[in-house]
């Protein structure tokens, strides 16, 4: 199964508004005979790369699942029946699928005398899927909040002078993080402040900085008979790369006509209130008010209901604030310089925690130096039941 | 060399006003013959001890030594002389010795025809004499800058309530961090608002919580003949625990009479300005006033003046700002919880950066977790050249 997770992370990035999912098929004997995983939605599933590699090898075989198998015909047929018509002996589950038009699946395959095992290495298939399961769960996209900041929490000097806090190195990193999100957002403070492009500029050049399912070479793993099939599901995302949604939260449209985010580099979505008054040429989503702003809640509902699975929000202040208030951030990215300012911007805002015993508590998940600065990956401690 | 380090770091924190030292010697066929570190002041130097293990083997043999051999009589004779007495051939020196008292010790054992090489694994031998060196090079104490605070730089939540953010791991490496320093101190905006008792509290029970040189277990390495004398100056700090100074930085002395920082668990000087008229019974330090607050250059020089080697700087945000601006920050230990506030007071408060090009840039030495929390620790990139 820690090999499935594996597999599973390769589609990471590509596979929205799909499921990442990995899949390893034993012969009856124990010895790897497929493995698999989805690369990009609409391509094939996990499931099915693994099978076609096993062959006759399958039956009698065990399938090791990162994601309950789905049981509907969307783009692809139904794996549980692919799985039936192999002739597997057992498949062993790591997460149940919490999607009801895809589950049923393991349902299905106890019912024609397959051995269904649920919940083996659930914690490591859940993290590599943590976007897509805050999605079919909460039916919201996931949110991602970064931050750069000096060590005390500055995001800026007093006169609103930045650049650059933190390294090239740091930079390069948003770029591919950006890069692996459906849509990227800022609020329009920022958008007035710094007429950011909001794209992914991610260096070509570097090979550790393209998309993981071009570079990893445990794809092509020679011992594994019929690799080829197993990665065949990765070419495509060589000649179609998927751009990222720009998205501006901008209650009352202030957003300039000639606002770099409204380029033609990437699409662009403008949520603004129901009743803002506008002229914008832009594609605009209309949202309810709530609490002087938009509706964040509402947003992200929406944004679900466009696939987008996950959200990469870049700030400002204000807006990270009202997203950390609400509950609705799921991870924290933070870069920090070693460097310290004692006055100016900070790098979020009010957050509705005026007393300590209110503090948003998070766990590190990962401390990482990051050219000459570091990076901490966070996400909340008591994760989703604070969500409000 | 790099083991005459490690023995030098096992004098850390207790050799104060004398710099940290430790001392290799060879025989003439290049076997290790005695080694040796300073332990405490008044104590024996590293050499002293070394070259008593070695005995007789010392002769013809050489000796690495971390800092330049002192030529002066203080507490004990010159080490240049022992060093000449134990008829040793060739002396490498990591590091020279800055202070015009001691110095001279190389240029006494070249008189006497002994081969001194110099500049020898400099870095790490700098390193870990780091607060010493800045005390002799600069006449004045070593500052370490603590400050604990949330992911986004705050130390308190908006209505002022701060306990606990940060772990009981992180508090109780803050009780280490204060045991190994000449003096802790604070602003008289944290005595008023914390009532702080400003005393090293490591705890006792567990091992690796107390003094480095009675829990190392390399001191009592079995493969090197009369490690018994190496560890003999060890033996006195087991009785004679120093207690760090604690130092108020209270311009008008508004110090409280009946404030714990007064109390008799540890000798207390109140730093005020030379024209505060006050009746406080306390130790005073008379300073010249500067921008509205102590001159903190001539208190560092002042502390210097009384053995303090270094000083453990608490906050407040307010002083710690000072201290940064005028370039007194030696080194900055940050302890960052994962959590959120979005407001509250900052952990630094105005450090004279109001724009990015002042900046104030370290270099991060240290990345750690300390419990849930992590430990960043950092220094000035541009030392000592930017103090003003
Ligand atoms: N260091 C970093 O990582 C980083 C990243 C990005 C930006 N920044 C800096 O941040 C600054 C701009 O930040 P900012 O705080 O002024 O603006 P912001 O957070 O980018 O945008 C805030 C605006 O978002 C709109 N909004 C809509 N719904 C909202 C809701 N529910 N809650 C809160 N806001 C909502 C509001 O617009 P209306 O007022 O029109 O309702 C609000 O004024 C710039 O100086 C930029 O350089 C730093
Ligand atoms: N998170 C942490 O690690 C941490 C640590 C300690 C404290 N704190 C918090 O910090 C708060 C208190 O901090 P604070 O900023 O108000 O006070 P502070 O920094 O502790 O003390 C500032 C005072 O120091 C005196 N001072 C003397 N010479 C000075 C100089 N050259 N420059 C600056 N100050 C000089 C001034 O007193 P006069 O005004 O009399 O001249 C000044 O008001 C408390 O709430 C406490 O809880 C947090």
């Amino acid at each position: 199964m820690a090999r499935a997770v594996e597999l599973a992370r390769l589609g990471h990035g590509s596979t929205s508004p799909n499921p990442v999912v990995g899949c390893v098929v034993l012969d009856a004997e124990g010895r790897v005979a497929g493995e698999g995983f989805h690369a990009y939605a609409g391509g094939p599933h996990a499931e099915v790369v693994a099978l076609a590699q096993a062959g006759e090898r399958a039956r009698g075989g065990t399938a090791y699942v990162t994601l309950e198998p789905c049981d509907h015909t969307g783009r692809t047929g139904p794996c549980s029946r692919a799985l039936l018509e192999a002739g597997v002996a057992r498949v062993v589950v790591a997460v149940p699928d919490p999607n009801p038009k895809a589950a049923g699946g393991a349902a299905r395959l106890r019912a024609h005398g397959v051995a269904v095992t649920s919940g083996v290495l659930t914690e490591p298939a859940e993290r590599v899927n943590e976007e897509w399961l805050t999605y079919a769960r909460l039916g919201r996209a996931h949110v991602t909040w970064k931050f750069a900041a000096t060590l005390d929490g500055r995001s800026a000097a007093e006169d609103g002078t930045s650049q650059w806090i933190t390294s090239p190195e740091a930079r390069a990193d948003v770029h591919r993080m950006r890069a692996g999100a459906d849509a990227i957002m800022a609020g329009v403070g920022t958008v007035l402040a710094d007429d950011p492009r909001l794209t992914a500029r991610p260096e070509k050049a570097r090979p550790e900085m393209t998309r993981p399912e071009m570079t990893r070479p445990e794809t092509a793993r020679p011992e594994t008979a019929g690799s080829e099939a197993a990665r065949s599901g990765a070419t495509r995302s060589g000649s179609a790369v998927r751009v990222p949604l720009r998205v501006v939260v901008d209650t009352d449209a202030r957003t300039p006509q000639a606002a770099r985010v409204l380029d033609d580099a990437a699409p662009t979505l403008v949520a603004v209130a129901e009743d803002a008054g506008t002229d914008l040429k832009a594609d605009l989503l209309r949202l309810p008010r709530h609490d002087g702003g938009l509706d964040l809640h509402a947003l992200l509902r929406e944004l679900a209901a466009r696939d987008v699975v996950s959200v990469f929000l870049e700030g400002g202040p204000t807006l990270a604030g009202a997203f950390v208030a609400r509950g609705l951030v799921d991870r924290v990215v933070a870069y920090l310089a070693p460097a310290l300012l004692g006055s100016g911007p900070a790098a979020l805002g009010a957050a509705g925690a005026g007393t300590i015993a209110d503090l948003h508590r998070l766990t590190f998940d990962e401390i990482s130096p990051m050219g000459p600065d570091v990076r901490l990956i966070a996400r909340p401690a008591l994760h989703p039941g604070k969500e409000q």
